[in-house]
């Protein structure tokens, strides 16, 4: 489901009271709040349910809704965008745990294309690994907002036989030692921020797995500050 | 234009930095950011445009696009919306100036289906006239996300031959003094909010044309606190 047919509606449920409790919703006001029919709305609530974003419970008397876990998630993700753009970029405060990664890390930097586009982009020579951290609930959700900004750009590319995704940079630090955060085009954790640096981090930094850690990175918006 | 298909398309520009100053964005681009194809993308900015969200210029290389105020105010209201909405209601402050009306509040006062409906929802007489209070920027923006909240309801009547839209009130204070925000349902200003009270507030605040008023309103979600 696009993200327009989601939010929308998330919105005028949850100006109904649906994030905090189930309620009782009729499905002509909500589409009279969204600007569409009754069956339109009726649609659009259906698709909701079986993406898991809100829970419905039919009864003779009309429905309850309740905006699930996931529905909350994404609003308050596409709240924090907002919250970024209207401070013009500036820095998100992530915090989480160290966690031992899967070294695959380590295997895209050994990668060539990918180290040589990394070096040219943040001017140093990278540590082969990369600092894990997993974040903290709000910390998640600002992580996944911030990955809708543009960052400084790694391209897709080739190589021993196989396609590799591209990434995103964006500038950060911890503590006072400079750090990159990378995101890779194609991510398996969305609540893991890896982070990368021209030293071992865990020996620059003294942190073992179970540290805490806050990154605070860099937002860039194009047009702002320095432009592209 | 339906809200649904102005915000998602403007926050993905206002990712690319068109907020701030015109930007070059490709159609491509934008579309896959919002899971759409070009000719769709292409489709969403002509309606941008036509809706005057959004200024374009044409050249030989592509075109720039530039978010106008009408559509940054567009984006600005749907965060403060969500903005309220995760502080679980709580207060909106409103900064204005007084200014006056055209009669037209107290016109509404005067029949008998509106005064008796307000004076059951807020439990006292209410004084026949309102105070107007013309906002600033961003307290308009407020106010304009305020009235997506649901508030009493003040049902729509038909009286003297006419038919009358319903209205939304809402508890709010000036001062110390205990007052309540009207907000019509066919509103013809949206930057002026009208505030009621049992008493004249013009006295008992000692306001004349021009005085700076700020208007605490209580946002209230269904489900948190008093549940109806």
């Amino acid at each position: 489901m696009r993200n327009d047919k989601v939010v929308i509606p998330l919105r005028a449920l949850a100006l109904r009271g649906a994030l905090w409790s189930p309620v009782r919703i009729k499905t002509s006001e909500l589409g009279s709040t969204m600007g569409m029919s009754q069956q339109g709305a009726s649609q659009v609530l259906k698709r909701l349910e079986r993406a898991g974003y809100i829970e419905r419970w039919k009864g003779a008397g009309g429905s309850l809704i309740h905006i699930t876990p996931k529905g909350r998630d994404l609003l308050l993700e596409f709240y924090h965008t907002l919250k970024m753009l209207f401070a013009k970029g500036g820095e998100v405060r992530l915090k989480g745990r160290v966690v031992r990664g899967m070294g695959e890390g380590r295997y895209y930097l050994s990668l060539k294309p990918y180290s040589e586009a990394i070096k040219k982009l943040t001017e140093t020579e990278v540590y082969p690994g990369t600092l894990n951290i997993a974040l903290d609930g709000l910390s998640a959700i600002k992580f996944r907002a911030l990955s809708s900004f543009p960052g400084m750009e790694i391209m897709p590319f080739k190589a021993e036989g196989r396609s590799f995704g591209g990434a995103k940079l964006f500038r950060a630090r911890i503590g006072d030692e400079q750090v990159h955060v990378i995101i890779p085009q194609r991510t398996h954790y969305q609540d893991v921020v890896e982070v990368i640096s021209e030293k071992s981090l865990r020996e620059a930094l003294d942190l073992s797995d179970g540290s805490v850690v806050e990154v605070v990175v860099e937002v860039n918006i194009p047009g702002i500050g320095d432009r592209d």
